[in-house]
């Protein structure tokens, strides 16, 4: 079998790092035990090989094209998603009511990085459904649970969510599509949806027998205009094929698609312009107007979204740490395999993997890679934690501490899961430029990363100007209480002990300086806000690396080593750059908000 | 006419900053005026724009093609390059004697860096060719200079380098391609080669009447072995036709092409697999074996492949330049034209460039992208020192720091350039991520230069071992006399003061660090070397901006209030990085070197 993720890292973060086993004995997810959690993980392991790897490259070659019928993707595609539905992928992290496996996220998450490691494509329309169907089991009615979460939950229905518009990208409060009253139906009040989304993965497929859409617009106010800003927006379940009375697919909606994106790489999910309500080809009831759903209340689309956009984001940093993990695994096999150059002088060639630069290279990725993968599972345990965890003290804080990692955890992960993916296309040299190895198309898949679900940029504000601040920075002190307790529990282990004292001495600087930044000015803050973020993410995963390298020398795993020498690498190269980072913000410069426009070489 | 780079900052550069006046007074270039400077890069500009950017996008979609008869390129590439040497760009840097125009290198390189910008890879050949006749006017017989330089530099055969075999990237001394001597000819010793060629860049094509090959091969010892190392390797010239009587092209040498790499970008430029020798197609005279002409000393050909080699290395830095320059300025435009968000809550939309967080992603791009011009005509600028300046003392110490900025110029430009090209996508958002726009070409594009022409490694090892040891260190120092100039000019400048003073005490420490280097063993050079060179280059284009502020400030040049800010930028967000990179390196880690396999899940 292909080695997509290295599974004894995967098996020691579920076990011995996360504890797992302690998860399977709440009274949620009694029915399983840790057998049944490593045989998801092999089942995943062989459908991603089997199903997933093997059309990667093709579904980069052919792309989605847009013909009279609609969008048509590969078949391939198709076909694994079946597969994956079959063997109850869409149903995992479903409760048992919802006819789902009631597996912990973290078993979901470990499970889904094996399919985003194979084709990172292929498993976006997976990810979307579920979670789409989260959300509509969170917040839709008894009868819109059924009706749209369940097939999709049963892998029967893909969904989308439709947020951007092609002048409403970071802004959403600019959105303008309309959702005007339309009396009411099976599935609450009705509306007629009119407008233009942009950048929708899987706005289009020839592989499901219907598409779901939960879309934000605007109802409009009683002069007509729609209202302004971010908490005019409504939530809407916009089906492609409006259901018949017994819920099967029926007619056409009125969902057009105006144009597919020819995409840098994650070329296989398809990405549309979607046209709402234009009446041009589809008019149910014999005029224009999508007919959707209204789910929770009017104006609460944005808050109820972001129960989708929340685990999206997570989702997007899985995504980018199996990329970055297979780059990783492929840069070792092919080191290993390639000989080049000598160590000295008429010594024998060696392979690339005996040049210290190389094992630099290596140690820097696998850092970036494995680091985002804990910084991810450590997020979906808390996914669990907060629904699960046994007192409303735990849940609180385990929600506390979700919010403010998940900026990091979708910036730091694309941007350094990135970065794993560079050095991959180094450390092949000429061969990695070119399309006959995946680390190329490996790089250009990640590279939405950092894009979509939120910017880099947007994921600073967030940070800077919500996480840290909320509740007096309660997220904060809460994470600081766990960064301490892994420094006192490393001090008494005399190979990590230095590590403790330095994540001791940066976590307190990165907390005094969060706190000076709460009475800044706008520009100092959005002149920093990037860096700050990024800088509270690389000494997050230096946090974490610390704790699984205590864990391992702990546990008597044989990963022991591994984890101390990454442990080591990251806090002799990489904390540095934190503390060099806090230094810099210590500054708190606004050069950038107040730098004149001529300096670009724009007349004012 | 679309903007490719800035040409009032590349003005700046040339006339402010280098002082291309003072080049044109010496005797080898007081032929030209400064009018002609302009009206060189004027015609560069417009034929760049015309012929070279308007194929762009679609040598991205055509690539080159493989048939029976060769390879195959978009016309527009051909029709490109005639335009290209009917303007006299081919000709342009070569003396008079053989029908150039005899400009400065300078002046040539500010001309390229346009075609660069607009099609770096239809550039491309040109580049090769350019750097193929010169290395034979400068090391080839007057016969081989007469009949292999002189088609070239009138533009009608094109040329390449032919070193990496596919077992022999970066190691050349284990290249196996034999060249058996086979009489004398009308060019020198006759040899016939055989052997395979990997990576070769215009390694075939239906652009030029014919294509000369330099090849480096091995001439058999007496026992018939090859002779082991670099010192065994030769030089030679291979013709795909070769020559007439007349010097016109006549029969099919024995090259043939194995096949073509399908590139992540870079496409336009044609890149061969290519058999010399094999006797399959082509048997001059009856029998197998590439007809080729020995240039210089047997066991001389790297030293003098080096002629060549050190130029495609600044050219290389050059193409990272230029490309970065074009998406800066996409960049610019883009955050004008596109609106997005507010600064404050019920404010009016804004163009993305009022963002501070977007003003900090061009001000980073722009030092880079601009920093990495400056630097390469630096370069190029002491490539006319080391030919032209008045005294033997004056032209050593240009070549002494050309030989130590050479491995920075390579490699600062082509990290840090195509971080340029990374914050163009980041900029564009999700347009950045489709191929819609010629940004995320721009950065697969610039991917290749990290690997080409010695991998960013293989530099380093080049710094590290060589360039900073050569001569107890003095280029080292030679470079820090222009350094402290330049900062007690600046400590006069109230506004350059504080960086004049940070700069000095970078430098300081940058060199005794550098010293410490000496002493050490391989395992921790080898772990340290890219950091060691990656600093120095980083703080090269610190002293870089330092001294065009310096020039701006003291010439009224319009460019001055942005020259500063970029340095005020630079110095409080980019010279730190160098400070935390001399800080790890005073630790002389060796982890790199000595990290057992095992950590990467390797039995031993």
């Amino acid at each position: 079998m292909t080695s997509l993720i290295d599974r004894s890292n995967l098996d020691f973060l579920l076990n011995r790092w996360l504890k797992v086993d302690e998860l399977l004995t709440r009274p949620t997810f009694a029915m399983h035990d840790l057998a049944e959690v490593s045989a998801y993980l092999d089942l995943a392991e062989e459908l991603a090989g089997d199903q997933f790897l093997t059309h990667y490259k093709l579904a980069d070659q052919v792309e989605p094209k847009l013909t009279e019928e609609g969008v048509e993707v590969l078949p391939q595609i198709k076909q694994a998603l079946e597969q994956f539905a079959e063997a109850g992928f869409f149903s995992a992290p479903f409760p048992e009511a919802y006819g789902g496996l009631q597996f912990p996220e973290l078993v979901q998450a470990a499970g889904m990085s094996l399919f985003m490691a194979a084709n990172l494509a292929t498993s976006a329309y997976a990810m979307l459904t579920i979670a789409n169907a989260r959300l509509l089991v969170a917040h839709g009615s008894p009868a819109q649970t059924e009706a749209f979460a369940r097939p999709q939950i049963e892998g029967r229905v893909l969904g989308t969510m439709c947020l951007s518009e092609p002048q409403a990208g970071s802004s959403l409060g600019d959105i303008r599509t309309r959702a005007e009253p339309d009396g009411d139906s099976a599935y609450g009040p009705q509306y007629r949806v009119t407008g233009n989304k942009m950048w929708i993965s899987g706005g289009d497929q020839n592989i499901s027998e219907n598409i779901f859409h939960l879309v934000l617009a605007k109802i409009p106010q009683a002069d007509g205009s729609l209202p302004e800003g971010t908490k005019g927006i409504s939530l809407f379940i916009v089906p492609k094929l409006i259901l018949s009375e017994d819920g099967s697919p029926g007619i056409r909606n009125d969902v057009d698609v105006a144009g597919i994106n020819h995409k840098m790489g994650y070329r296989g999910t398809s990405n549309c312009l979607l046209n709402f309500g234009e009446g041009a080809r589809f008019r149910p009831g014999g005029r224009a107007g999508a007919v959707g759903y209204l789910v929770g209340e009017p104006g609460a689309g944005l808050a109820i979204m972001f129960h989708m956009m929340n685990e999206a984001r997570i989702n997007v940093g899985l995504g980018a740490a199996a990329v970055a993990c297979r780059a990783h695994l492929l840069s070792v096999t092919y080191s290993q395999e390639r000989t080049q150059g000598r160590l000295e002088r008429g010594g024998n060639p060696v392979p690339l993997i005996a040049h210290p630069d190389v094992r630099r290279m290596l140690l820097a990725q696998k850092c970036y890679a494995e680091g985002a993968l804990s910084l991810i599972l450590y997020a979906a345990h808390l996914v669990d934690e907060c629904e699960t965890a046994e007192t409303d003290k735990e849940r609180a804080e385990a929600d506390l501490l979700l919010g403010l990692l998940t900026p990091a955890a979708k910036t730091w992960t694309s941007e350094w899961g990135l970065a794993a993916n560079d050095i991959a296309i180094q450390i092949h040299g000429g061969y990695g430029y070119t399309r006959d190895f995946d680390v190329e198309q490996l790089y250009r898949d990640n590279r939405l990363n950092p894009i979509h679900e939120g910017t880099t940029g947007i994921q600073g504000i967030d940070f800077v100007g919500r996480k840290i601040q909320k509740d007096g920075g309660a997220a904060l002190i809460a994470l600081g209480k766990r960064v301490r307790s892994t420094c006192s529990s490393a001090a008494a282990d005399e190979r990590l002990r230095n590590h403790a004292a330095d994540l001791e001495t940066v976590w307190d600087s990165f907390v005094s300086l969060a706190r000076s930044y709460q009475d800044v000015g706008r520009d100092v803050m959005l002149s920093n806000s990037t860096e700050l973020l990024q800088a509270f993410g690389h000494m997050v995963v230096g946090w974490l690396w610390l704790d699984q390298a205590l864990v391992a020398s702990t546990a008597n795993s044989p990963l022991q080593e591994s984890k101390i020498a990454c442990c080591d690498f990251y806090f002799q190269t990489e904390m540095p750059r934190v503390t060099n980072a806090l230094r810099n913000l210590a500054r708190q410069s606004s050069l950038p908000a107040n730098v004149p426009l001529g300096v670009f070489g724009i007349q004012q």
